[in-house]
């Protein structure tokens, strides 16, 4: 933390959890009985009630996006750059709301909470949630906190997917859309990093399928993997060129199997940091909600049927070194939401940073996204106040 | 094997092996005293000796590249695309000589073979081997099968790294260089999933540091999730997307983590299929020669300098949708070629497969192959003899 807060972050925030009684029938058909929900708000509720954001997180996002725990936090909230006093997401016009999944592990009902049938952690029994249970529980979130309509539902990569689910699943409680950096559906190739991903954690012996901490173990050297390879294709071959080049770490080889390259190094180092503050129940978890996410199946595989439900307005964003989730998979939604006569702003980012882009501070990015927040407050509120 | 062995094939082969006794100095520093480099020769060298090709394998190919070792075979050799009877490589006019490299686990000394000075197989103190060590390795076998100059020397991805090396190491040694689908040196991306694949090796409690030999044991979990990450990222998003798409292997999902897409499906079988019929520390051996490679750096970073040296014509070829060898990476080498007044041709490929469409019948991609090397079978021998 700096020693003294900026002047355009939240500052100090504190989490609150919701707890559920009512139980969840999700996509699976299995039920939670009932569950938490962590939380942050940012920025104060107006009267009407008609100022309220929600943020969808990403695979390993949470609800901590914007503001400090405490003075000793080395870094703030994941999505700082987006989220404050006089940024896109204007926490001074703004009632800002961002939740950690059901399945997450960082305070939301999950693998590691304990399951009130057992007395012992719900491991790998924890249900496998779909991006619709999420959006269906955050409409529970929404009603306790008296929000029966969102300003925009905003979120980047998995959390875009929550928004395009929204904006189909409750049509009538989001004015605007905005969906970063996403895709109406995973790929083969999309599917198959996220397969290896997944076979580095269950080959772990570490793992014990998904019982380790009943083994008092934890798999870190397959979560490392799998974040090694995630980061390596959220960062694009350019970007890494620029980052990296093939600079030698002692300036010279030294044939041998550790790591020499600066890459390599750096990779080591994200990989590591990971495998001990994520859970690997939930990055199993996350990734197959990623897989399985595909809203036009039940349309006939037509994703133009499947966006005329929504009545929102929608900001789609995408950068051109992403290769993970291209502009060409962003485009694709743009065009099935021209079909189908909806209201969509486009912009394709220029940028070097591949997938991560979403998160960095790109002059048009934060440009485009403030311009259009900017038209998300007249038309849900200051127009009506002025 | 098909009940006929097809007119287009070079039929039935046997591997010969050749001793050399004479000590190997290799870029390491350290040095093999003895080994053994086992091969294949396909049709006939000529009286004059100045028909031979050398073929150079990648990263997972052997000296089986076309033809059958018996007729229960069920695949013929890795190239039988490209040589044969007829095809691009024709057997009726050069004699091909395609050898295991040193480090390889098909037949030439490596890690599985066993170390004279201990009486134990080499495992992971087999020594670190370069791209330079397989030419001069390579060089002496032509010495011993009495070719002074090879015709042209071929080969696909970290092979065509080989064949850039002899233009430079032995120039007087080749008339032409045939360099596919490959790279003047690895970006970091590539030496980043590189080490996400020796991670995974290395991190499978089987690998032992590589001793899994006197343990009896094989790290298969490891070698398939590097196959796996290996196949996956030969392919084209594209390709996958035709051969895959979002099929489900039974219609429906599962809500379960068995593979449940039918791309998931076809990694697990290639990498299994990998992982007992390959060996680990030559995988890891064979990653770190592609990491290394990179023959500007002897001078000062100058590619167009390096290969001022080459005195061989050079036929360069790259595939559209390959994204591990880009085209835009054999342009360098094109580049630099015509910087340093060579001649060179080139080929971009249109193909919808990654990669891997060096090892594919592309029509394009056979015509130009074919009729560069009648170019070559006429400078070298045809025009001669005519």
């Amino acid at each position: 933390m700096p020693d003294v807060i900026p002047n355009d972050s939240v500052g100090l925030v504190t989490p609150q959890i919701q707890h559920f009684d009512e139980p969840l029938t999700l996509r699976s058909g299995r039920v939670l009985e009932k569950y938490d929900l962590i939380y942050e708000t940012y920025g104060e509720l107006n009267a009407d009630r008609s100022n309220a954001v929600l943020i969808c997180h990403a695979l390993s996002g949470d609800h901590h996006a914007a503001g400090y725990h405490s003075m000793d936090d080395k870094k703030p909230g994941w999505w700082e750059t987006c989220i404050g006093p006089g940024k896109p997401i204007d926490t001074n016009r703004f009632f800002v709301v961002s939740l950690n999944n059901l399945g997450g592990c960082a305070g939301s009902t999950g693998p590691t909470s304990t399951n009130p049938e057992t007395g012992k952690p719900y491991g790998p029994e924890f249900p496998i949630v779909a991006v619709r249970d999420w959006v269906n529980s955050q409409a529970r979130l929404a009603d306790v906190l008296g929000i029966d309509v969102w300003a925009a539902v905003i979120g980047g990569s998995l959390g875009g997917m929550q928004v395009l689910r929204w904006s189909i699943q409750f049509p009538e409680r989001l004015k605007h859309a905005v969906v970063i950096a996403s895709a109406p559906k995973l790929s083969a190739q999309n599917i198959a990093f996220n397969e290896v991903a997944r076979q580095a954690i269950a080959k772990d012996p570490d793992f014990h399928d998904g019982w380790y901490q009943e083994k008092n173990t934890l798999p870190k050297a397959g979560l490392m993997q799998a974040r090694m390879l995630g980061h390596l294709t959220y960062l694009s071959d350019d970007a890494m060129r620029q980052k990296f080049g093939r600079e030698l770490r002692e300036g010279k080889l030294n044939y041998s199997f550790a790591p020499e390259f600066q890459v390599e190094s750096y990779l080591h180092y994200q990989g590591e940091k990971f495998s001990t503050r994520f859970d690997a129940n939930t990055y199993m978890l996350m990734t197959k909600a990623l897989d399985y996410f595909d809203p036009a199946r039940d349309h006939d595989n037509d994703l133009r049927k499947c966006l005329s439900q929504a009545q929102c307005r929608f900001l789609v964003m995408s950068f051109t070194t992403d290769w993970r989730f291209a502009p060409a998979r962003s485009e694709e939604i743009v065009n099935a939401l021209i079909h189908a006569d909806k209201e969509v702003s486009y912009a394709c980012i220029e940028s070097d940073n591949g997938h991560d882009a979403f998160l960095l501070p790109i002059p048009r990015y934060l440009d485009i996204f403030q311009a259009y927040m900017d038209g998300v407050a007249e038309r849900s509120f200051e127009g009506a106040t002025a």
